[in-house]
């Protein structure tokens, strides 16, 4: 009791604000987060959650169809006995935030709320079309919702942030004329994925990686994030944007970062922050009598027949890239990353192929005329999504034979090892937020520098400079995807 | 039909020749042996077996006697349509084989036997008691059993090769007085083991375990052969032998070999013998002030009231030992051994610890601050028996959390990958002798260097220089063994 009155007495308040609150994302992912944290008491004590939409919807239907989302979506098995606690805490409020006038009614409502002894914390999250975030920060801005002599007031923008260097480069300027950049929080759901945050920990927490990791035994690192679905009704946003923009700028640059960082001074978030960005730098471009081609764009048959797509649109829907790291550790490793849509199977996984094993014992030549179909090299592959885990492929005798050599797996599947509901990225990122940790989200430099990237590999539109090349759905992506590889013998690890 | 008469014309015909054809040896391992091979056509189109004991019995009931042995203790189902062709193959011959006479006998029933077109091979298998292997190779040579201007004779011979150094001098000589040595094949039957001849394969067919594969990477080497059952009734043998003798001398300093063998020029006997040979003239004991106990000897309880074992016998059951190897790539690494009976769990392994990862990343220190236990180092267990197999244990973060590390296993499962008997060391064994392939036996020179290693740690009898410690049927064998390890914070992987 003595403790309670305590923290009571200096106790801080939490309202998360959803812009966007009857939005997809919102009911996709955001409440289920919100009610995982919630069973798992990783809430704050004091928290409240404010939906925020121009339609009227009164407190009491907005909980109904939260409860509802959080049913159909939450991977946490539902609690009818611990829903009343937290619903209590969930509020509807109808607002035009396209108006200026919106954000004096805001404004209002929260100065109504604040009249207690509590310290209020707002983190304002925008789940709306990315066209609404310059208007919505720059309104935060001046009606001075952003500023705060007691209490933080956070901002978290979900991607895409910017279509290219100079709009992400507005866009970033906007935020900051409002929010100070450590109360920025920009969104790369990626980063709150369970193995990426675990390749930091299985490359520096044992022994045998580190060694390992460099030109000197790995041949080509491998990063996909295949999708089988299509674009749905996400067509309006996607037209514009294409695979380089939605996938590449952001998830595999991403996942590009964590495998190939020099080890960081420590996992707090500036020390990992400088390294990725000091990785970002050294990424470029193979010279031209280097490798393959350096990137290959599709688009899948039908996708110019999805709903507000152009009929004759050159967006890519699939795209294979080949990237050096200029660095001591990477020099002369290529870098393939590749995404899509509709294609064969939904993975996101690294491959990391290392050198053939007549470069460490060289008699295997000898032994290896007697193989059948030459040595396969090693190759460890760590699994992001849908099951994460880590798959380690080596050579053998096979059994009841001399000389046979044959690959095989050693497996471990994270989901049969721990009967753990993996958290999803957006409760971790969420939780993240309320506790003030920014090493799971992108800072500006390493967004800054992803765009250069791409803006340099999406020099023209496809169909000008750039091929666009058709795709079965249910396939693998078009057949040139291959003519990246810039060895012969190297192929895509689907 | 023309191909058939063609290797009829220049036909050879291999006569195997038990020696304790009636024996244990012969009924649940030889036998078993020749009929997986036969079913697997694996024998050559002229093969003969002749079982041969002091014992009258017709070549009718010991077709039956091996026939149920077959069938008790071959992990091959038994096929009654094929074993016709195999009996037909198979004789008895009653023969005293310590008396000189029996030689004579024998010599004249070959000679009856060899009245064709047919060059013949004979294959000398001492399936014998171990005091009999001296008189029956002499005889051999004297009765010239030994000698042919056509075609080869070659010998088998059990271990224990000798008792100490001196009596496998003297048994060794005997036998090159006999044969040729590349005549002389002296049985090591793990050098038979699927996992054993993997061992090298998995060295140098991959591209990760060589580079990691010496001092800078790994603390510590374990070799366990621990079984279940006691002595049986093996008494009279196994209480002048002991644990030493029995297993250390032949099996365990035979898998450390191969572990730290130097890449070998290629995978021939003669190159691989080479290997081991150099390999265990840099085996060393410890300085004094180095390791911990060099050497810690035992007996389960009850083993004195065992069968044929003297009431107050000294003989040990269980033996642990501490080697240092002394070559560049091994500084420092102590390769600790140990076998035992009575035991809580038959395995035979290798573990492979790797240092901790502090070494390889500094700021693990500071992280592991917080983690609950400390960090555990990367493990590679070699799974010799009963299953064979891989696993690597490493560290990765726990799901759901932020910062606890765990370690997990990946897996690699040997008979669970191939549906395929793996075939039994002494079919290997068998058709590697009756091929003329040297690689999987033990040459004198390596029997000469584990004996005068022994016999250096087998300082005194044991009660005597050397203390004797009893364990419990069913432990790990005893608390004393722990001392084995020189640095602090080491102990078994059991």
């Amino acid at each position: 009791m003595f403790k309670e009155r305590m923290s009571d007495l200096t106790a801080e308040k939490v309202t998360l604000l959803i812009f966007g609150g009857t939005g997809d994302l919102a009911y996709r992912k955001l409440a289920p987060a919100i009610y995982n944290l919630h069973i798992n008491h990783l809430l704050p004590d004091h928290f409240n959650l404010i939906g925020i939409g121009r339609r009227e919807k009164t407190t009491e239907s907005y909980r109904k169809d939260l409860a509802s989302a959080i049913k159909n979506y939450s991977a946490q098995s539902w609690k009818e006995e611990r829903w009343p606690d937290l619903a209590a805490r969930i509020e509807y409020l109808s607002c035009d935030l396209t108006e200026e006038s919106g954000y004096t009614t805001l404004k209002n409502e929260l100065a109504v709320r604040a009249a207690d002894d509590l310290v209020h914390n707002y983190l304002f999250y925008l789940a709306v079309a990315p066209q609404l975030f310059e208007n919505i920060a720059s309104n935060l801005g001046r009606s001075q919702l952003s500023l705060s002599s007691m209490g933080w007031r956070r901002i978290m923008i979900e991607k895409p942030f910017g279509s290219d260097l100079s709009t992400a480069d507005r866009l970033n300027k906007v935020l900051c004329s409002a929010f100070a950049d450590q109360n920025i929080y920009r969104v790369d759901h990626y980063l709150g994925k369970e193995m990426l945050q675990n390749i930091l920990v299985i490359r520096f927490a044992n022994a045998v990686f580190e060694p390992l990791w460099n030109h000197h035994y790995i041949e080509q690192v491998q990063i996909t994030a295949a999708e089988t679905e299509g674009i749905g009704d996400r067509g309006r946003y996607y037209d514009h944007s294409g695979a380089m923009r939605d996938m590449i700028q952001s998830h595999l640059l991403q996942i590009l970062a964590v495998v190939a960082i020099e080890p960081p001074e420590s996992l707090n978030a500036d020390a990992l922050r400088r390294g990725k960005i000091e990785l970002m730098e050294s990424i470029s471009l193979w010279p031209e009598q280097g490798p393959g081609s350096k990137l290959v764009l599709g688009q899948y048959q039908g996708y110019r027949q999805e709903k507000d797509v152009k009929p004759d649109s050159n967006t890519e829907t699939y795209a294979a890239l080949n990237l050096a790291i200029n660095n001591q550790r990477w020099q002369g490793v290529p870098f393939y990353l590749r995404t899509g849509k509709q294609l064969q199977e939904k993975q996101a996984k690294v491959v990391i192929q290392f050198k053939n094993p007549h470069l460490v014992s060289p008699w295997i030549n000898r032994m290896e005329q007697k193989i059948n179909g030459g040595l396969l090299p090693n190759i460890l592959t760590l699994k992001i999504q849908p099951n994460e885990g880590v798959v380690f492929q080596f050579n053998i005798k096979k059994p009841a034979t001399i000389d046979q050599i044959v690959p095989v797996d050693m497996d471990f599947c994270q989901p049969c090892a721990f009967l753990i509901n993996t958290p999803e990225a957006y409760e971790k990122l969420l939780a993240d937020a309320i506790r003030g940790d920014l090493s799971r989200f992108s800072s500006w430099d390493e967004i800054e520098k992803a765009w250069t990237l791409i803006d340099r590999l999406y020099q023209g539109k496809p169909g000008e400079e750039q091929k666009l090349y058709f795709y079965d759905p249910g396939s693998w992506g078009p057949q040139e995807a291959e003519k990246i590889f810039q060895k012969a013998g190297l192929n895509w690890w689907n």
